[in-house]
């Protein structure tokens, strides 16, 4: 395969490779740089992409069904046609494992149809009319029509953590596709290749359906300064974001700032908890194994990754412990996705380690073998009475990678205590024996603070249908109404509109 | 009836005359100070009022559906047995007719037997099940289960110009109590005994059904310090806001400024336009009487008052001006509600004739009679080809009352070019002879920024049913996917979660 020697931006249906700043991304393995050469998008650029977006955002909102459809079609070909380079390109700068990314065109394949079907049923535009009464006192009640209608062009940020699935091809571009929004991509800037090749699947998409091509554009940068001029231009009406808590806040704070605010969907990861209830855990080993899955899946580089389990004072649970840390250290090291999650996640381990109230289980941890971004998996043990009789609650700050601290507790209180201490989450689990008071009491206050509830299993590998919800309060999501992947999140993109007295056909 | 002689705040189930700093309502038709002496809301007040909501937060989320359907045919019941006097406290304090403080209050019945069958109905939780398939391969698909629960503590902020609908009473109110949201209410400084005498019902029925008396709590204050303090407490989850853009804007800076920025909706009116398209004024008479309604019904005091009126340079539309100027100038002065709105009034009447493009076609205004709040209704008109050839859109910002301009076109250009430097509008109403190569693409553009299209009618007078749209893109509201009347309304305070794998029964 011949891969472009230097990738630029995708504006207008025209390539750009004006700009004098460029930037390569670098292997995870090794940390040295690889692959193309990028030119880093300029304000003018910016702009450009923003009044070329809004100029046939009515021509996008007013498209009918048949060509969403189509469009939709002409992506699930051309993805299915190209996948085998994009998964490529995605596994030599993610360090992920070929399946991995062939898991995430699938996931994506499997969005393209689940949005067809949305389109088809017209669910997401949620339509109702009232038939009005004419005649009615004290005054007559008009014949309404409600609707919703694309709200405009879309800024779309997407992670690293999933190359293809969460990235140009997300569910966020895509929702925005559907529901006729116009969309300008930030590519993240250690994975440009496969956001150039995926951009380039929607670009053809454009093409073969005769559609404006400034539907989907695509920038290139290193500096946030890209980001935030696309987010203040008064020519976006939405921003979808994946990524880091810092990032997203520092977008939702522009936003707000703008003379007129928009709307930020921010999905910015979190500590999700796992409680294991008295008598939940029967059998240790089987339960340490399937929770080493859940945890190091994807090297812990998972929104839903659980970073801190919470169980009872027990053989059973030391018994659980000593097995899951016994796997850890036998378990090969995998590198970070980039030198930014490298650090932090060193800086994180230093933290929890130097914490006179916290206890490494697992081998005392070295980084960057090979002169990549290789670390260990790490698992920490503390005493819920230690950390609840201090104000630091450092068990709250989410350490992104494969590390989970254990906290154990001596009493009911301490389970619920350490509920309520939680912050904004995207899931929280649950093991019980059985339903009793206690469980019954942490349900209720983990829905004061969780999106998603799994009972008896971990929170990875999300399943993005109509009844999943993959956000929460902040600071796991900017808007805790909506979700970032599934069928319902779609209507992140659809304004209502309501037609009085509208003409009758 | 006996008044109470004082005011103060009603804080988890317990009346609070404490604080130095006192102040009264002022009766509109004269100006002077009028009614019960109420006592400001300290500090204290507030931190205590937002904690005692937090405190209850969860039992108010895990109320059955009985328990709240009870709640809301108390409020019924109640409501109904004191409307009298409610209906005179508003009266005086607005200076509005019986009948239009009556009907208010018949809104209020009708929103509440609106919520009751949402409730019962479900419909407003949203929820969906997925089955799961627990061979799927290669990943089993979980069984998910996703419905809505009540967000938490919602701080109200009502408006002056609806003072029992869009007051305590509002469905801002009701909508959040429907949900399990316990409410703060911060009261109108001018309209302090109708919103007390509104919080006696709520506190009556909470009472009725035994339900935590923190569940609605009251504070009053002429201080925009009470709000912000309210609306920066951590405790407070949503805000929910009628009134001013200025008043609004704050309110968001404040609440996107905060550590766990929270979501403000808020609704803060707009300038309407009513397009007559050429042709389409057939009997400009009658059309001038009922536009002249819509103009000056509650004085003109609504937040979808059509501010502006565009036309088609014709003898018809020449006629329709003729008639509706000399209609008002005929037409008996009403005071506005109070001293804010009758300076911003004033000032906004001045810039709109000091500008050389506008003609004022009533007579001059005068200001004050009796010495009260009186203000003339007030029409003046410009050509669209000067307003377009020049920078200042003065033709946006909105005048509150019982002023609208008229602009007159000379070509479907102008019509265009007014319609695309629209800002986001609650509505804009379309009168065409005909569907036509005009009407299509004005429609097209009203899509872009209205949140209500009226065809063939005006804007005022809305009715708060399932398919109603009460919002609209930033200015009009803060954010444009929600209404903040009607069924749908109750959607702002409903927070997703998915279980999975819930326990069957």
């Amino acid at each position: 395969m011949n891969h472009p020697t230097l990738i630029g931006q995708w504006i207008a249906g025209g390539a750009c490779h004006i700009g004098d700043s460029f930037f390569r991304a670098h292997d995870p393995f090794t940390g040295e740089q690889m692959g193309p050469k990028v030119v880093e998008a300029t304000l003018n650029q910016v702009n450009r992409a923003a009044e070329s977006a809004q100029a046939i955002a009515a021509d996008c909102r007013n498209l009918q069904k048949d060509q969403r459809l189509s469009l939709l079609e002409a992506i699930h070909k051309n993805l299915s046609d190209a996948r085998a380079e994009l998964e490529q390109a995605a596994c030599a700068e993610s360090a992920y494992p070929a399946a991995r990314c062939a898991r995430e065109v699938d996931r994506v394949l499997g969005s393209l149809a689940h949005f067809s079907e949305e389109l088809r049923s017209g669910r997401c535009f949620q339509a109702s009319e009232d038939a009005g009464a004419l005649d009615n006192k004290p005054l007559p009640k008009p014949r309404l029509h409600q609707t919703r209608v694309a709200i405009g062009p879309v800024a779309v940020f997407g992670a690293a953590n999933f190359p293809i699935a969460i990235s140009v091809l997300s569910a966020d571009t895509l929702s925005a596709l559907t529901t006729g929004c116009p969309v300008i991509f930030k590519a993240h800037p250690e994975q440009p290749l496969s956001c150039h090749l995926a951009s380039e699947i929607l670009a053809r998409s454009l093409a073969d359906c005769g559609l404006p091509p400034a539907f989907f554009q695509i920038l290139h940068g290193r500096s946030t300064g890209i980001g935030q001029a696309l987010v203040q231009h008064p020519s976006i009406k939405a921003v979808a974001f994946t990524g880091s808590l810092t990032g997203g806040r520092s977008i939702m704070d522009s936003c707000a700032a703008r003379p007129n605010p928009i709307q930020v969907y921010a999905e910015m990861g979190s500590v999700n908890p796992v409680f294991f209830l008295p008598n939940s855990i029967i059998n240790p080993a089987a339960l340490a194994q399937s929770f080493f899955n859940a945890m190091t899946l994807g090297n812990g580089q998972f929104c839903t990754q659980p970073g801190v389990i919470i169980g009872s004072r027990s053989e059973e649970w030391a018994s659980f412990l000593q097995i899951l840390s016994e796997k850890l250290d036998a378990s090969n090291e995998q590198p970070l996705l980039h030198d930014g999650i490298f650090r932090a996640y060193q800086k994180g381990i230093a933290d929890l380690l130097g914490n006179p109230l916290t206890n490494i289980l697992t081998k005392p941890p070295t980084y960057g073998t090979g002169g990549g971004y290789h670390v260990p998996a790490v698992l920490a043990e503390a005493a819920a009475g230690e950390l609840l009789s201090q104000a630091d609650q450092f068990w709250l700050d989410e350490i992104f990678g494969p590390a989970t601290l254990a906290i154990t507790c001596d009493t009911d209180t301490d389970y619920l205590d350490l509920a309520n201490s939680w912050k904004g989450s995207l899931t929280a689990s649950i093991h019980a024996a059985s339903e009793n008071s206690l469980s019954t009491r942490l349900l209720s206050i983990c829905e004061g603070f969780a999106g998603r509830i799994i009972f008896d299993g971990f929170p990875v590998g999300l399943e993005p249908n109509y009844s999943m919800h993959h956000g929460g309060p902040y600071p796991a999501a900017s808007h805790p109404l909506f979700t970032s992947v599934g069928g319902r999140c779609l209507s992140r993109f659809l304004r209502p509109v309501c037609y009085q007295h509208p003409p009758t056909s």
